[in-house]
């Protein structure tokens, strides 16, 4: 493992380090902000993950999420999206393949010998975090519109592992919307049974630990009625009485600038989940 | 005039619009943020002048400057670098030519057909900002690195123009550092005389406006020592007891992690210069 970028912020550090992945089987970058509260005490861990296109980058960058960390001392992860490097499969377009990981385990070929970013980021990156970094074991996770997907799946899939969950602009019904199909049909094959449990929507059904689902969505997203399309989740938390919480923000757009606008309050949210009372 | 970017953005609006700038001969695009405040009254403006390589693109993502301006209701503008455009001179290397202005205005061919930045940033710029947003006249500016030489120099070479100045990382003295030696000369020619009217230890000394001159400066920058040299002025303004105060903070690099660890106390500077008691 190795650090490749180290920069002072908001008094404590945001750093992006590389190892090779088992579970990948390739090295990865991810991000790390440690908060000034790490210093000197394991904090708890927010993991981010980011959408489509993303890197490690477009969080720690654009997010200004780093403040809202050091105020709450709360350690802040962003893992890529996707495998890297020339012999990890990928496709044209920028919603299959690098960059678009999606968050499951792959079975298919040629994605199932590198694309697991499930169990990359739900078991390997969270052990190699609690081994080398000032962390503890309480887990919260986020991320945006993909990666809103993948933070509400891996939630819903895991009861237990994260003590909180959000999401900013989230793919809720990947099994119902065009991003969703492509590349479900590509990592799993054609059989839409398989697909079912990587769908908040399917998955928020037989959930048996009852997480608020928190969900910011801007009503100006130009995704919000063919990608997106939350009310598909509201209704199926409606029907098994699953707690969630869609704020629906006029006027905001898919971008960052909404990101950064919201992100104090999810961290908040997280932050009263993630230290003991 | 036409608005090219518009983002809801802590209540209110990151823009991004482009113009025919007659100064600069060539078609320029600037950043806006506009704070809830100006909905409904007129609000004083914030400009900020970015660094080498830089258009208007890296403050408005980077610098998490917007929740700051929105609570202060105070207006951010943020100019390109340089002119642009395929008929606009250029040069090897990235500190000449386009994105490497240095806020001056070239005499010598081929760079004064359009390199006029200081008269584009003092200006129409602020004559095209209060014609045409929620504006008054009162003005700050700020910057970063060469922009930060421009912020404090156009500052010191315009009294009455600026509430308050201040700036991350300056350039202080071009006139002695190797970034200012090639620019000043390509752009003034090799009569060193020209150039001490845009280097601010220089203009500190002759200065009849006793605006204070804040400044945020890391101890890790990797510019410190050969191209930055804060100490430079401070020694400048000890001479004719001109107010600077130097805050040098340990850890922090040249980077945009380090302008957003500290935005918000420029903003809130600029901002008690600006609103009228």
């Amino acid at each position: 493992m190795e650090r490749v970028e180290s920069y002072a912020s908001f008094g404590g550090r945001q750093e992006v380090w590389k190892h090779h992945s088992a579970t990948l089987n390739c090295e990865m970058k991810f991000a790390v902000y440690l908060p000034p509260a790490a210093e000197t005490q394991a904090c708890p861990v927010l993991y981010w993950l980011s959408g489509l296109t993303c890197t490690e980058q477009n969080f720690i960058t654009k997010a200004g999420a780093q403040r809202y960390a050091a105020e709450e001392g709360v350690i802040l992860v962003a893992p890529d999206t996707s495998p890297r490097g020339e012999d990890v499969a990928d496709a044209e377009g920028y919603d299959l393949g690098k960059g678009a990981g999606f968050y499951v385990n792959a079975t298919r070929a040629p994605w199932a010998a590198h694309y697991q970013m499930h169990d990359y980021v739900v078991e390997e990156l969270p052990a190699l975090i609690e081994a080398n970094f000032p962390a503890n074991d309480a887990r919260a996770i986020s991320g945006h519109s993909m990666g809103g997907h993948g933070a509400l799946v891996l939630a819903l899939r895991n009861p237990g592992r994260f003590r909180s969950v959000s999401a900013f602009s989230p793919i809720v019904a990947p099994t119902r919307v065009p991003w969703g199909e492509k590349a479900l049909s590509a990592y799993l094959g054609d059989d839409r049974d398989t697909w079912k449990s990587w769908d908040a929507t399917e998955l928020v059904r037989g959930a048996s630990e009852r997480l608020l689902l928190l969900i910011d969505q801007g009503e100006d997203d130009q995704f919000l009625e063919e990608q997106l399309r939350p009310e598909l989740l509201v209704s199926a938390c409606e029907e098994v009485n699953h707690p969630i919480d869609v704020r629906r923000r006029p006027g905001h757009d898919h971008s960052y600038y909404f990101i950064a606008t919201y992100i104090g309050e999810h961290i908040h949210h997280h932050a009263r989940a993630l230290h003991p009372a």
